[in-house]
């Protein structure tokens, strides 16, 4: 059976993680963050790609490009998340199965961090448990995976 | 080190889980449900009490007597999701860290399942992954378990 | 052909039908209603179950057990009716018709009570009536039976 | 005693029931349901008129001038239910007890058809039974016509 | 003169009181609270039942069964406040003078406390006094005694 | 110089003035009410047509072909008034000075009725003056035409 | 018979008229208007009392005093007709007839315009007629007047 | 094949196209228009038919008699667009392809004039382009006849 | 220890008390209420200024200048209650703990009374005591006195 | 006369056209559709450019390069034309006339996509035509440069 | 040339600055702010009178009388820039260039300060700057002068 | 001391400042307003980087480049201001003290111009005051420095 191809973005901002904003987004680095998902692909034995844009037009052709020859996607659009349908199209066009994932818990923050217009159009959402978010989704995808073998 | 001590709590109507609207919350029946989450709570050693009431009033009573006893809390509170501040006055009572989960994308679905009143006093939230949004609440557990050990 | 198996529910405070606010809601006593709702099922022969609670979980649970048995449900949620989601997904789950009354035009009250949060899931509504809500529900299904024979 | 007048009113696209949209209204037609309500009133021995039509004018003189001079107005207003306050002021002014009766379950269908501007001054509303609406209308002036004797 | 009989009725997690959130409610625990109501009451003569639940039904039996025996509620309904239409009808119902009381200032607090269903079918509100609100309402039950006379 | 033509059109339901509700709109009859326009129209030298109709096409009708002849448009378009766009724009396309007058005050009523779609494209409004809101408006003509004489 | 008392009110910056914004309010300046209202008084024997201030207490304190031994009051609230509740309460505790008059439509400026707080105490409201809205108040009472003599 | 049956509908007010507005409409008259259309139909060989009415009523009845007997209609509402449900379900009953036109750019202009609650049962909708948006909506019919060839 | 010092302030209109609405606010007069603060504040030996103003600049100018020298503010604002953010700052600014009363209960009575701008900068509020809300204030500054002795 | 320069542009996703979501976009690829636009502007003997972009930036740049030296815009901004106030600014800026064209009806699709920034200050909107609404912009163009010849 | 006019004007509570709330307002007191704003004038040599008041119609006063002989007006209406519409229409009337200034950013606070009803009719808005936004406003009137000469 | 590094970003359509609508932006060019932000920086001993984007990524970019590591950042972002959250975000996350500087008094434009989603992480905003409120924002910095010095 072909390795799992996962396809894993990360919005605006996040590329400052671990820098900026501890209180929010906990001490860990965007490096580490990464090292800890290849980690973890690596144990599973997914095949992922991991990428980062602070542009929304970016992250759409991604979607298209790369996402539509993935397996899954995981993403933390970061502030994408309230308001680009461009990237809710995206993904709603390539019908892989869309995993949304928030290293903070978006509902407890700003009202407006309450909406998410990519949440209609992914599989499901994972908000608040900091880098461990993107990790559970991949143990998601692990589960299925198991399941489906 | 203590086991950690996990309180598990259904919301109304999970009880019928699998016996009714399979195209909504999967195939897997109740007690599938909670053997998959006991199976996991041995393999991760952790000491898990799952109820399940359609009474608010005794969702509020277990989280004041066994939450707050309890390590973590994982609750599904079903319908009570979108209205029960007393629920969510008990959870921020018994200042236990609460992980929100969900069955189905809340998301996906009606406009008054979007909004949930316990999540601004949850650690975070899981929802859409069928019965393995519980055992990815596990798992993060896990996770946070050995990182502090 | 069995007869059909009807579960009457009636929800907060109509136990104090006819000792107050007779303005309201008629001058027929709870004790009257039930009788009257008795005799009805007697002429038409039908087997019918009529309980009453001021707590939501226990309406829950009634809906889950009996009325998952019964062939109809005829239901005056009373003040549950304008936010009791578990209402509403206990009824959508056991997939009975389910006829919601009420003995007062709802949509002539406060503004709160124009809003039925069980309606989308009910097979029809019938408000405004007085005890006779609760008869035409009885009539309706009769005209059903009469019609499918 | 002299026999009851009612004065039955179908509102606008009422006409076309039977012929269109079977799968939201039945497939019973519209001179089937009127040849049910003649036959209600003929066991019931009440005096009926049945009038239709698609001009929310015509439908107010019609309240003015025979509705006035009857006991009873049932009235399915069709689309005007939602928008049309000259027809509630009609209803309003001759101080008729009125019923609004609905084929479908307005509430479970598109957001504007779960307001009524009707129903604050009407007596009650049945709604989503079927061409069986009319006959249950018919049904409680026949429980109330023989409390009063 | 038959001594004054008065319910309080304390709703969801004020059993709590003391042990947690002292930044919001203060220091003084919920057997302080009713010590304080008792020796009041005593001071006043007044007759007081005093009673604590976590489950709405509860609540609504109680207002029905002793509120409808008392000369006056005075109700704390914590979270219950926001949504139990429930309450507010068993309130009604009763027509028994009700006192709203709360320990914090709902209004300085998140939005969805600053809307209150109970209110606007009690006689008055107290808000914001700490534990002195519940003795604030047994004041002014003294004055009007004291005035009628 | 010409006498001035003036156009009155009164709206839906007008036509049972001072036969119902006495109590919002007094108790002068229709007819009355059309005299006492006729006589101070007589007294002016104007020279006025009344018209009433339930009909929403009637009433623009009869402003496009009478009152583009007008020198002036008095209209009590009664529920109309709240959201018929169509009497609007024909008042909006004839370009005559419009009067618009209600013989209840509208803000003291029923929310709905508070909103004049009609009051943008019309010169003034008298509201609340009985039948004398009529009369104020030919007082007004009667200004206006003494000013520019 | 004694002669009618008549107060009448002008609001904030209405001292300016005539002098600024006559596109909006017309040429007539604030002593032309003054003077019309005096002149029609005295034909129709009024004894009238104008006022004019910018302060709302002002205003409040002169409907206490001057109002209420007044037979009549009439008021172009300016600005304040939109927030001020305080002379709304001031209005609707000295029960005086209050007519509000405004020389502009406010209904087809901007949106904050549309809402009148005091509109729901006054008898009615004249509004688009220029500083003939004034005389035209003191026509409604000379009406009244002489029907009621 | 039978040559293609078009009902074409203009709603209130349309009638005096170029007489007046024209700063909004243009300047082409209501008679001009219906010459453009009619040519447009003989060079494409459709037979169509061409109504006004400024009576909500009639519409719905031109649609139920006229339209269902068409293959295509073309509807500009005017300002019943903004409001008649009973048009939209007449439109939504004889399942008829509908193009919905406007002369103006119906969202350019004020508000109320954005909402169509004819488009969600429409087919398309063609705004702006003065009275070249009905011989568009004849081109789109001609495109898919000659597909359909 | 110095006599607490207090500032008791009622806003526009309340000078009326007792004059006017009786049936709202009581029929205890102005002059009544305030002997009984006085004659409260002796029992209790508090040094009490009352002050009355429909003038919102003199209620800012007193919290400012007399309330910035008290103990407490005890304030009854009227109607600038819903929209007098200059009040609300003052009382902010002076940091003085404030005690805002009501006679009648504002959540019972018309909708934009339900806000008050005051409340979340005060320390509680007294709402629909009548004029005992007035001594419960006082009652509340005496208990808060004798708890810190 | 010079040939008539016209810049077509596709938003975000309308590169994925045909390969995807066939049953809401058709079955007619990207390229087939810019095919048909260049045959139907080869016909007309336009000159004209297409361009897809799924970048906003890029889009505003084009409309700022290539739109300001055309003598159209027609422009379907995909999802852009709910959020893109940008766009919309770069589309007021150059002030050519645009054309909004929309391949389905967006009124009949999810809420947030009835909403477009860019109509109000296009010249109109074409939505709900399929690929046919790109031509029917170009036959726009046609009847106009045929009328100002 | 003349010297420059400017009348600066502080709303309520703007006494106070300095004293009190430096955390949001800043540790400058209000002395200290008029010696610096009269600083400045006297470097620019601008002719400029402050002044400050808690009355909302003092300060329509000093628009009305002062401002209307100046040449440019700074106003800071602190609360009531929120709900002042005598304000707004005052600085509307007098026609006067307008610069609204804030000590602190509006927008950074409580959701009622992020609206200012001044702001529509002033010619620009500095908020957020501390004291220095008063200095801002009269560096703006100098670069605006140094242009125009 | 290190000269002060600033960051000055224009956002999407300022580069066709001055070509274009001059009655809103004024009639000074895009390479006029920078010179003047030059001239003025030289003058203050600034170091200042301007750049200029339609893209909102690249303006995201830049902020946590260039800004990261300048002293302050003033940002016009255009539409941007209305809805990205990513620009936003990128400020709130560098930590620089931000101007938000508008040329046009964007509180008296379109309702949606109103709300700026940059304003509560700036310092201040300086809206209205053409080309000079980005020289304003240098002042302030001016202002700033020399207080620190």
């Amino acid at each position: 059976m072909a390795r799992c191809k996962i396809l894993v973005i990360h919005g605006p901002n996040l590329n400052l993680l671990g820098v900026r904003e501890p209180n929010i987004y906990g001490e860990i680095g965007f490096e580490d963050l990464n090292r800890l998902i290849y980690e973890k692909a690596k144990e599973k034995d997914f095949d992922v790609t991991i990428l980062q844009s602070n542009w929304e037009g970016q992250i759409v052709d991604w979607i298209q490009d790369i996402g539509a020859k993935s397996d899954y996607i995981i993403i933390n659009a970061g502030a994408f998340t309230h308001y680009s349908y461009a990237i809710r199209d995206a993904i709603s066009a390539v019908k892989k199965p869309t995993i949304e994932v928030h290293i903070s818990n978006i509902y407890a923050r700003e009202e407006f961090r309450h909406k998410s217009v990519i949440a209609p159009v992914s599989l499901g959402q994972i908000s608040g448990f900091g880098v461990y978010s993107y990790l559970l989704a991949l143990d998601y995808i692990d589960y299925i995976l198991k399941t489906q073998k």
